[in-house]
């Protein structure tokens, strides 16, 4: 049986605006948040694209409360929590729940390389202990090129068995669809699996996925979700043709750079290419270069502010 | 001319002791760094084998502020300070130079991989605007095997010509002789360079090395102060064997549960044992079995409490 509090389609990891002090800008990060929403397209807050883990704790803390504050619906998030310290994952998941977010999306721990699935497995319990919230909804975090620890399909599925109601779904951002295609067989109970890319969102709709969170959705929002939707369509191939076409333009720069100067190209505003070290922005001619190249194709970012 | 602020000799990343709640032990730590500086090492405390990484800011904030007030002299600590967040390093790093640490030991910001040397030096850069202390002394820490994201040997040079006398030595844990030997190569003034290991203590005291800074230290480390003080002498090469028969033995497990196992096998505290997620304790049969291997070559740990 489905269940309603379970999250589906499109979320976006959304970019984190920074002052020119580097400090998080959360006036900003609302009205980003509040136009993905107009585009039907859920907050996967504090992802590997928004910079989340060039923040600290309390500064993901305040932001979450200056989001709920603001009206941004906490139904529609699924901010990121996963931590190297057990004890700031906790903090973080704690406060995540208690603010009503839908769900957390929970990096295993990953500082430490070559760890075992039953010390991954000790760190959920453990955080789950803890967190002790009878609404905690856990979607786990797969993504091995950036954290190096990942979940094997074992480990899920002694999770979703040991923890019901509690781990509910995974972002797989592994890359590599045999990883998806064998945990969407497993048919684990209304597991919700997401794809970390629109490149697989048409094959993972047709195996039964959830939908994607992907980091092309903080720009490209409306025409993904438009898939999601509208995956049994006889044009859906053709429509995952242009999905992938404008997240290829994207990938030729550094990803996070480019989405916000991306952002920052449609909007008008500057201060949305402010990365935090270590990463670099992207700089102006290929800023202007790679906008340039979405506005041949017909891209646009309407009603962006 | 030779700094006498620089640190140089051997250290030890201190394996920290946790309550049966998985909350640190302020009160083992201080008796284990006393113990360790009573055998002439000096205290790298919140380094990988510290499980730092699994530790929030917080709680290594208050467990310096407990060593220090306990009387551990901070001109023998070289604390791990660099995490995954700008902001985060900054804090603790402004903390433990506060205190009067004669140095911190910072890893890049690792979450992020691929990233590039600009982009690494633009942290660094960050940091010590930020932290704004003239008695700062940075001893960058190169642990690629683990942390992924290292620094080349150009990057430090860059960084030692910037910011010189901040940025005043490194250890090299890469596991990688020529990376080592191609820093001391480049004989950057009074540059401290420790390998991450004491298998290269001798030939990077022959190389005009500074020292090593080395997880067997918490267990062995008399007998690495020892070669340390007589590297010139004729049986220094058979001083190094016996350090590395100690070393691989206990590598044959797991590193950081086999160092706290043999801590509690030695000193008789249980206590010891216990890890964080995502680690595992060793099994008793393991360590049993390790510390009689270590008995059999005559291996003691005189003056632990």
């Amino acid at each position: 049986m489905k269940d309603s509090k379970r999250l589906s389609g499109v979320l976006s990891p959304v970019v984190t605006p920074f002052d020119e002090d580097l400090s998080p800008d959360a006036d900003r990060l609302i009205a980003q948040c509040k136009w993905l929403l107009s585009q039907n397209v859920g907050l996967a807050v504090f992802g590997t694209n928004s910079e989340a883990n060039s923040l600290s704790v309390d500064e993901k803390v305040e932001l979450l409360v200056s989001l709920v504050e603001a009206g941004v619906d906490p139904k529609r998030m699924m901010p990121g929590t996963g931590c190297c310290a057990l004890t700031d994952t906790v903090r973080l998941t704690a406060h995540a729940a208690k603010l009503g977010c839908a769900g957390t999306l929970m990096l295993p721990p990953f500082y430490y390389k070559g760890v075992s699935d039953d010390g991954i497995y000790a760190n959920f319990a453990e955080v789950i202990e803890r967190v002790d919230n009878e609404d905690l909804k856990i979607y786990l975090y797969h993504i091995p090129p950036v954290a190096q620890v990942g979940f094997s399909v074992d480990l899920v599925e002694r999770l979703v068995t040991d923890f019901p109601g509690i781990v509910v779904g995974i972002k797989d951002s592994s890359g590599d669809w045999d990883n998806t295609h064998a945990m969407l067989e497993r048919k684990w109970d209304d597991f919700r699996v997401f794809v970390g890319s629109e490149s697989f969102l048409l094959a993972n709709m047709r195996n039964g996925g959830a939908g994607c969170i992907s980091a092309t959705a903080n720009i490209n929002p409306a025409a993904i979700d438009h898939l999601y939707q509208n995956w049994e369509d006889d044009d859906a191939a053709t429509a995952q043709e242009a999905l992938d076409d404008i997240r290829n333009t994207v990938m030729a720069y550094p990803m996070i750079p480019a989405l916000k100067a991306t952002v920052a190209e449609f909007s008008g505003d500057d201060a949305w290419r402010t990365v935090r070290p270590p990463l670099l922005g992207l700089a102006r001619d290929k800023s202007a270069a790679l906008a340039a190249t979405l506005r041949g194709k017909g891209f646009a970012m309407p009603g962006l502010s």
